[in-house]
């Protein structure tokens, strides 16, 4: 993707770690953190936020904690006890370099200094660093993200139905991806039925990628997607393509497609940007 | 340890788990955090509470979060791929009982978890905590707990100066001990002469219980430290014991006690309970 807010977001990443204290350990996570991620949930924080007619520098911590939060899951869910991985994005996975012990490592300190991070930007109110917590850590931790996965590894050779299957993907990879856009509600202080939009907002866009994460697993290529196409059939998983068929899943993107520019028309009329993106993530090839 | 604080620590703990997302994973996060651990932690944030002249129940919620964290790095340093280790505190480890997948996943959510705890904790300020986060993941990130971890991991099968050695524990369980310290000082809002005081009292007693886990590490057995004795010599790890041998390391105890003891008097004039907690630590059998 390219994106106005990329180079800033990189920019800032790349000035998360100075003065380690395990320079192995930093290394390992600058790895992953700059291993051509798309950035995608920290484009999403800032672009609501500009939609909502904030600054969208007032949101790079918070959008930097998602994206460490985002990359660390990914660290773990490579481990060779998770789903073995042995490539990310087209490049060796982090245990595949770095070791066992230090990727797990890595995910637990990309995890926590987070949480740090979010706590020392001087340019937030105490008030919205709790609020931010609070979102991102739910979104998260065991009633969120990490819940999510469990329910997914449960569900692993099980025929599961529709309902169930978007239960997992509502935790596993849409409370992180509407976290972006609550964060941002909370930093340009909406209101209480600004807020509720931007919740029904950010749980479309989550569905909507997940959906087009499933027909990617199918449509992409290794060269594009930087992993095996097919590895979700091949390992059983129940994903919209598998349940629903090729042609009915392109149906169920379309819908929630249409539903999600629907909710932003009625958010505001300062829309071109979050419309822009909501194409991108039904165009995406990787 | 029998402590008046216990019971009302294993309560509030008891509850922190309702409603769960995955039963499995609640169940494996749960295992661990009802395994038998000493509880030192949140006690040395109660009772340094009460030392300030505070009600010990309003640190309860930074209290749990850091022995979730706690919790967490020992079920991500059992693994295989860390220490490989079978038992904790006599009991099987939870990668034992519950898979290795599900264990990382554990040990994510309680980390995860600590920092929602906290912000969901409804009589403190936002600025109060704000400060615990700052400090709790401070202490427990990259530059803290996950840092020395790494250290640890660099150090083994390499002869290390006691400096190195001490470096690695400052932060591997020093930083996290620390930490209890300052928390309370933030909940009790002391001002910064005192807070220097506490953080250096909080440096002394993480060395303390440091020292006195090398000693026990050899003069431990397995009915009452519930692992292995002499693991770390047969691991080849530098301990105060390995490179000081066992009458230097008591004494070193010994100075770092009458230290701590000296502190803690200059702190306050109301502190039994902070001189039985030294006691306790020099003194415990596991």
């Amino acid at each position: 993707m390219k994106h106005k807010f990329i180079e800033l977001i990189n920019d800032y990443m790349s000035h998360l770690y100075d003065d380690a204290l395990s320079a192995e350990l930093d290394a390992a996570m600058n790895y992953s953190l700059s291993a051509g991620g798309k950035r995608i949930r920290p484009v999403l924080l800032l672009t609501t936020l500009e939609m909502c007619g904030e600054k969208a520098a007032s949101g790079l911590s918070a959008a930097a904690a998602i994206e460490m939060i985002h990359t660390y899951s990914l660290i773990h869910d490579d481990l060779p006890a998770m789903d073995d991985d042995d490539y990310r994005r087209g490049k060796l996975t982090n245990h595949r370099v770095y070791g066992e012990a230090t990727a797990i490592l890595a995910g637990d300190g990309l995890l926590t200094d987070s949480f740090y991070h979010v706590m020392s930007d001087e340019t937030l109110t105490a008030e919205v660093k709790v609020e931010l917590v609070r979102i991102i850590s739910r979104a998260a931790g065991s009633r969120g993200m990490v819940g999510g996965q469990m329910l997914d590894m449960a569900a692993e050779h099980r025929q599961l139905t529709r309902a169930e299957m978007e239960e997992v993907h509502l935790h596993k990879t849409g409370d992180l991806i509407r976290a972006c856009f609550l964060c941002a509600g909370v930093i340009a202080r909406l209101d209480d039925t600004a807020m509720a939009q931007l919740h029904d907002l950010g749980t479309k866009v989550g569905l909507l990628f997940q959906i087009k994460d499933d027909i990617l697993d199918v449509e992409g290529s290794l060269e594009e997607m930087g992993k095996t196409a097919g590895s979700d059939a091949q390992n059983d998983k129940a994903t919209y393509v598998t349940l629903l068929g090729l042609p009915a899943a392109k149906q169920a993107m379309t819908d929630v497609y249409h539903e999600a520019v629907e909710l932003v028309s009625q958010l505001t009329e300062n829309c071109t940007s979050m419309m822009e993106l909501l194409d991108y993530i039904v165009a995406r090839t990787k």
